[in-house]
């Protein structure tokens, strides 16, 4: 393999992954980003505090030796814990077998990211905002604190997250099919902090749940013993991020709605007020190469959180251009269109799963059906554990491509749903003729 | 009504025909334009160079009292003159009762409406391009030959076509929802020149369809007497624009499948290579107002063209707007808010039905099926013309909403499909039960 050099844009988890595992293969890679170094400052987000890293990630950071690392940040979650308006709590398993998914900061990762990357050569430039990209040559154009810079490379990667700079430039250029939605609620993150003795305020191995209907709270454990918490919740109407506009009504809602975790955040208030509220976009794009270069992560395919894949996805993305790259042994344009192919089927699937996801979040998994199909479908897979897996776990603990494990999904869907309508279905489940369902899968 | 200063920017169809129902109703307009004055400079286009112009188009251009003035440039087309591969036609009628649409030049209205814009007062600045737009104050800065100007008014509307520069100031602000997809067949103009004795060449009073499956030739007649030919063709795959690379494939394609307009069309080789091929794309946004802006026309929603009614919801925006502005007695944020509720819809709706007809044009005109339809259909009509009407002419020659038009022609069709799967209702159609047809309608 040559020593090509590669450009990618955006020091953010994918960029930083994606430079690390190209520096591994022996190409020289520069990685520009456009704010200072994370390290050395304070940053204010407006990005999540914490997330989910489950198989796909895994995975991607295995290809470049420094999953045990990671390992040692991650706090495990077995399942789902529901705490309903009394403050009862259920606990809903993930996995068949005990599989969890990892609680991580966003910003140690990055930066454990970023210091991998340079101990394997990447050089980054900082405080680079890039303005505008030559696809063919190609080059890149930055603004930084002395003006103006271009910059050539063999090929460029924009890993430059949901408002990607590569991606306005295809914007620009005929035939490039775009969609940016936003659903419509917001969020806006708050915290329980740890104990007055230093320990986690409710279950650690848990991602906990207040689901209500048309909104949600959820809360992720922090190393520290705190937990992120996060308010989804309508940015306008009458239940509204809108018409929380005061001090007491913040309270008095929160009191009323999730009574347990309130006695929890004694900065509630300040925080709901002194936090940003953010709106969640779904960004879909076709295509993700052009000329020299290519777009992944966030930047060829932002989707909302409910399935803890935003993440895993884009690191999913470097895994499989990783593959190629073994397998063509050189980085070029049959590469990225094969990298392209594969995965713009696989990121369609992943943000439809992933929009589908905060119904069953806020609402579903407080209703004894879902309970039920839940039930069955553990059942299923005990009887028949190569048959039938269910769509959480295809999703989240097997590398299944997202297409395919979203194809499946709606089979074993629409066969529950039949199951579902039969009467006293509830009571009587166990009679089930398990190997018939699981045989209607085909 | 206060003599506000409205700017309009984009001086084509809608942006010309806007300043002029605007002036008509006492505020003082400005006019921005991109390119140089169309009436003074020969432009070359990317741009269809004719036009159907039906009910709503009209509609609108009777509200500002100059459809008179159009009528003399239009030729009546009363159906569609469909053209099989050995040369034999089928006349289908448009309406139910001899309605017809209009092949009208696009310069030639634009020049029109450019002057009727200035004998009202409406101040038109050429080659002014709009770089970035202030939506609160508001402001537009332009670059000029003099350099950049920035200019204020009391409100912005963006008639600035397909590639809005307005619409790109919204897309760079947070939760605008906006979506461009190109389909995967492009287009190319063609002509079939006026007989050496000065005549059409065909029939003049027809629009010529030649459809072929995956694609279809069309031709609109011009007031010279030509006809502008239309090439919908895919942009790439195994026969599209990317295989029709020379000459002798060009000709022997187009005598092999489109043989009675080959033998008219003298200058095909050299058009064909000569002439852009361009792409088709459908834009939807949301948001459509921001500020003190709003977009209209094929800013706020380019359509494909295959329902010709691209330039008619663009006119019936205007419409819509004079008929708002007629009830407010002024201009104000309210009434943009009321005129983006009522046409968001519509504009949808528009969007699909003209991305449906392409299968209609190109296909479905040549099935035994949908020609038995079509004669079901007008039976229909003829026993119950106020509950039955087709949805080519309600489209087209009602102004009923587009978003009505398109939920009632589902019904239909889910009706006509079932007519239809009828045994041998090819042969004793004239025996179903009509009432009983209409009144699944509801």
């Amino acid at each position: 393999m040559g020593k090509k050099h590669i450009m990618v844009l955006g020091a953010g988890l994918v960029g930083s992954l994606l430079s690390t595992m190209l520096a591994k293969k022996g190409f020289k890679v520069s990685l520009y980003e456009r704010r200072p170094d994370m390290r050395k400052t304070q940053l204010d987000g407006g990005r999540s505090i914490n997330l989910a890293l489950s198989k796909r990630g895994l995975k991607a950071l295995e290809q470049i030796g420094i999953d045990h690392k990671v390992k040692k940040m991650c706090i495990p979650m077995h399942g789902r814990m529901i705490h309903d308006r009394a403050g009862n709590l259920q606990m809903q398993p993930y996995g068949m077998n005990g599989e969890f998914i990892n609680s991580i900061s966003r910003a140690g990762l990055n930066e454990l990211l970023m210091n991998e990357a340079e101990r394997n050569g990447v050089k980054i430039y900082f405080d680079h905002k890039c303005t505008d990209v030559d696809f063919d040559k190609p080059e890149a154009k930055f603004e930084n604190e002395q003006g103006e810079v271009t910059v050539g490379a063999d090929f460029i990667f924009g890993a430059d997250g949901a408002f990607s700079a590569l991606r306005n430039a295809y914007l620009k250029t005929p035939l490039f099919n775009y969609s940016q939605q936003y659903i419509t609620a917001g969020y806006k993150e708050l915290v329980i902090p740890a104990t007055p003795d230093g320990d986690f305020a409710i279950a650690s191995n848990a991602l906990h749940i207040w689901p209500r209907g048309s909104y949600m709270l959820i809360a992720l454990p922090n190393l520290d013993k705190s937990f992120t918490v996060t308010l989804f919740f309508p940015m306008k109407g009458q239940t509204s991020f809108e018409t929380l506009s005061h001090k007491e009504a913040v309270q008095e809602f929160f009191e009323k709605e999730f009574a347990d975790a309130t006695e929890l955040m004694p900065t509630l208030v300040d925080d709901f007020f002194g936090n940003p509220t953010s709106g969640l976009v779904t960004v879909r794009c076709n295509p993700w190469v052009k000329g020299k270069t290519a777009l992944i992560g966030d930047a060829a395919h932002a989707i909302v959180p409910f399935y803890g894949q935003g993440m895993n996805a884009g690191f999913e993305d470097c895994f499989v251009l990783g593959q190629l790259l073994d397998k063509h042994e050189d980085l070029n344009r049959d590469l990225l269109k094969e990298y392209e192919a594969l995965r713009i089927p696989d990121a369609e699937a992943i943000a439809d799963l992933a929009l589908y996801n905060f119904i069953e979040m806020r609402d579903k998994v407080a209703d004894p059906q879902f309970i039920l199909q839940k039930k069955i479908e553990k059942r299923l897979n005990e009887l028949y554990p190569k048959k039938w897996l269910p769509l959480y776990p295809m999703v989240t603990f097997s590398d299944l491509r997202y297409s395919e494990a979203h194809a499946i999904g709606k089979k074993q869907q629409a066969i529950m749903d039949e199951v579902l309508k039969q009467p006293s279905v509830a009571n009587n489940w166990e009679q089930l003729d398990f190997e018939a369902l699981v045989e209607k899968l085909g």
